[in-house]
């Protein structure tokens, strides 16, 4: 046993617990986000570094994505970090939605003044530079040379890129000065093929988040208030944490000739007339990696769906003495060289550190399969498989679900079974996280049972509303609550549809919103 | 004819002609990057913008390139794009090769004063942050969380990341102020395994240099002049381009101790004793968009190796009547299907446009293989292929060149036939540069051959160099000649081996180095 009583570890991880969803939400939540590995802070105010282990799980997000917006025409392109500050002030309402949040460079060079680096007074630069917060304006700029013609469009364009929003109070994935994301930017020749592709991309997110992520999701328009600067209309995706908050993960906006305008762009329509393009923009980013830990996880760590796993299945092998190692070490590395074969993506951790160690890291870091295999399994030519979740039964005992998690099954039925394993459990996630948003979902038509909601557990609100902008804040002071989307009617249940009268107001409604707390 | 005769075209391209590389080689290549639209200026000094052909080629690149460093053994994560000017600082050599190039981010708000919407005086930062122009620095202090002991070690991370350096003269691809890269940060136990690194990714680089650009390289060390600041030992390899003149396409660093030892990065080694890691750093960037243009394209436009090509061929339909489109249509339609199932990139190019305007822009953009299919195919059963280029044959005539392009092949052959073009063009294109390279190398003893060889076409020159700094200096003020590198020994053609004496200084060398102007 010498060898496996080795200090953990590698990982610069302990065996130490952490917070529970039950005691400290919020606390839990960073303590995954750390101990996962995931991202962690820098020395930059602000700015995160994304760690290995989260970076995985975003490539996979980009690739998922890329191919969805590949598949509907769009192609990728890069647009430079920097705005010209004349460029940004030209849309009022977007420069006045940015401006508290900008990263401004003044400067192009250093010198070393009395022995000490510093920047150097002689290179200001005659106009500042923005670091793009996001890249309407200077992407309608360019496209300036490109549109002529109603021939030149649509034009369908992509860019992953990172950006910068200057953030007071920030929070790892979920509100980082920096961050990554992808930010679509499209011109029609038409308002109504521009309102289409606004809701295209809103279904390509709702598609990625609920078949992908397994986040089910509302589909909906902004409240004015909550509108992109310099939008006409937006949509977003919804998402419920398991703290009954909302997350904003994807937003698409139909941005209207507003951006065609400002930037000058115009194109011969098919009636020889100039006319101004019509416009979108949509985008989601590093934030989902936030909305896929809070939706999934549980109090052991990360849980992470199939589909996003850089790793499907860890094998663990089981032994006590060099003889047994002999045998083992060699079926292990057989099972994950067929796994492999088969497109499973399988770690053989060989480390020398005590099984339990390694137990608790993978269960930490979400790997949705382990296989154990030790001197037994090889005797029965069985392997022990061990699920990173199951669905809870009421009234079942820690022990009980344990015992339900794992299986032995014959070596020969390995490769079928995780595959089956890695498809159920997409399902199961997605069934999960549909569960609890609907044990967290009310329909309600008084401001009592409003209050009584968010006063309890809270969750989503479906309520009739027809208050102005002040009873909006009114009732965001009173319950920390805001309308999340005005939801579109593809998404209204059974119970919630109709018209009605707003709770706070009593005038007529002519649909529910969805109110809630929110990220 | 009355539908084809419309205007040329969607995109803005039209039928002028490029320059020649013989009459302006510079200009020759502008053309291409604006004609095969792969990038242009932007309104923000010095920063470009990737278009969808240009980035498409990236997107290949990134992949090739990714999927070797992963199977080295390699995972990505991400870094902030901001630096403390502190950071930078702590080590003295690499703060001074960087100082001059620095975008500097000093505010962090903007406000309207007097109406017009400016940077705010109050969000002055308290320390100003640099855009990286590389990561070591803020890297390195990361990783102190990282590393403590040697089970800590190697740390193998890569970054796919846009760096800004401030450039006064820039040039698309080439140079500019902004550019996007991958950059490799690792840490090791020992200088042997650090060095070991560094000519590990310095060989993945040339291989993909010449097996997926089919762009020959001579891989060597740089002299001390031209080493990354802060490096122990650089290396690169070195393209030749179609003036003969030397391009950079990628480095690989040794950077000993001095990250560690100025971000204050200590390990414990396996005797129990602290020693600081050593590091390696490792890039390519978009300038490889640079170098593949000016190795393999002509006077007729851009010419992209298969392996790259976002578009591998494209079918025109050839008609007069519509009863002739009616039967010709379909024709294209099945077959770009059936090339599609089998892994070619095809597109038709059904637009209404006289079939040359098709023929002169995808010539342009540089798709390896056209189809043309009319009525007259039909009834043979055949189809026309017509090649981008073939390699030249002494003495031929443009229309015997024109000729040796077009094959007519059975219908029932395209799949394969094209799946060979694909094999073979790669092959021939690498041929075509390393004869072109090897036309352009001399190896040479004396100052006058040096002097008569770079008066005249100039190229490559293998020569026995033992001079200083400042006599490397005057030859580059002579010659506009520098010392591209010291090649590995692998590199050494039979003819160049062997000690001998400095062109210059008459003094004993022990291997030769090459000599040639550079980008």
């Amino acid at each position: 046993m010498a060898k496996q009583q080795q200090q953990p570890q590698q990982s610069g991880n302990d065996a130490k617990g952490i917070a529970t969803r039950a005691a400290d939400y919020s606390q839990w939540y960073l303590d995954i986000v750390k101990r996962a590995e995931l991202a962690e802070h820098s020395s930059v105010r602000g700015c995160m570094v994304i760690r290995p282990q989260g970076y995985a799980i975003w490539e996979k997000m980009q690739r998922e994505l890329d191919d969805r917006f590949k598949a509907t025409g769009h192609v990728n392109a890069y647009f430079p970090l920097f705005i010209p500050l004349s460029f940004l002030a030209r849309e009022e309402q977007h420069a006045a939605g940015f401006a508290k949040e900008c990263a401004v460079v003044t400067h192009h060079r250093l010198k070393t003044i009395d022995g000490k680096v510093q920047v150097d007074p002689d290179s200001k630069l005659e106009e500042p530079l923005i670091v793009r917060p996001t890249s309407e304006t200077i992407i309608w700029n360019q496209y300036k040379g490109w549109i002529q013609s109603y021939r030149d469009l649509p034009l369908l364009i992509n860019q992953w890129a990172n950006v910068c929003r200057w953030e007071m109070r920030t929070r790892l994935f979920l509100r980082t000065a920096e961050f990554l994301w992808q930010e679509g930017h499209t011109a029609h020749a038409s308002e109504q093929e521009a309102r289409e592709e606004t809701h295209r991309m809103l279904g390509v997110y709702a598609d990625f988040a609920e078949n992908v992520m397994a986040m089910p999701v509302v589909q909906g328009a902004k409240s004015p208030g909550e509108r992109f600067p310099g939008a006409v209309e937006s949509l977003s995706i919804e998402a419920m944490m398991q703290d009954g908050k909302a997350l904003q993960a994807g937003t698409s906006h139909y941005l209207g000739q507003n951006f065609a305008k400002s930037a000058e762009v115009q194109f011969l329509n098919k009636e020889g007339k100039l006319e101004y393009p019509y416009a979108t923009s949509w985008g989601v980013s590093t934030r989902l990696m936030g909305a896929l830990i809070m939706t999934h996880s549980d109090d052991t760590g990360l849980i992470c769906p199939p589909k996003l796993a850089p790793i499907h299945a860890v094998i663990v092998p089981i032994f006590r003495k060099d003889d047994e190692k002999a045998k083992v070490l060699p079926a292990c590395e057989a099972l994950q060289q067929e796994l492999r074969q088969a497109g499973l993506a399988v770690k053989l951790d060989d480390r020398d550190l005590h099984p339990g160690a390694k137990y608790y890291e993978w269960e930490m870091k979400g790997v949705p399969v382990r296989i154990e295999i030790g001197p037994k399994d090889l005797e029965k030519d069985s392997v022990c498989l061990v699920r990173r979740f199951v669905i809870e039964q009421p009234g079942e005992s820690e022990d009980d679900r344990r015992k339900r998690k794992k299986s032995f099954i014959p070596r020969g039925e390995a490769l079928a079974q995780i595959r089956g394993l890695m498809d159920s459990m997409q399902k199961e996630l997605f069934q999960r996280a549909l569960a609890f948003r609907e044990s967290r979902t009310r329909v309600i038509d008084t401001l009592d049972q409003f209050e009584a909601f968010f006063k309890g557990d809270g969750g989503f609100a479906w309520v009739h509303w027809a208050g102005n902008a002040e009873q909006e804040e009114e009732l965001a002071k009173r319950f920390e609550t805001s309308i999340r989307c005005i939801p579109l009617a593809s998404q209204i249940p059974d119970a919630a549809r109709g018209a009605g009268t707003c709770i706070l107001t009593g005038r007529p409604s002519a649909q529910r919103v969805v109110m809630a707390k929110s990220y």
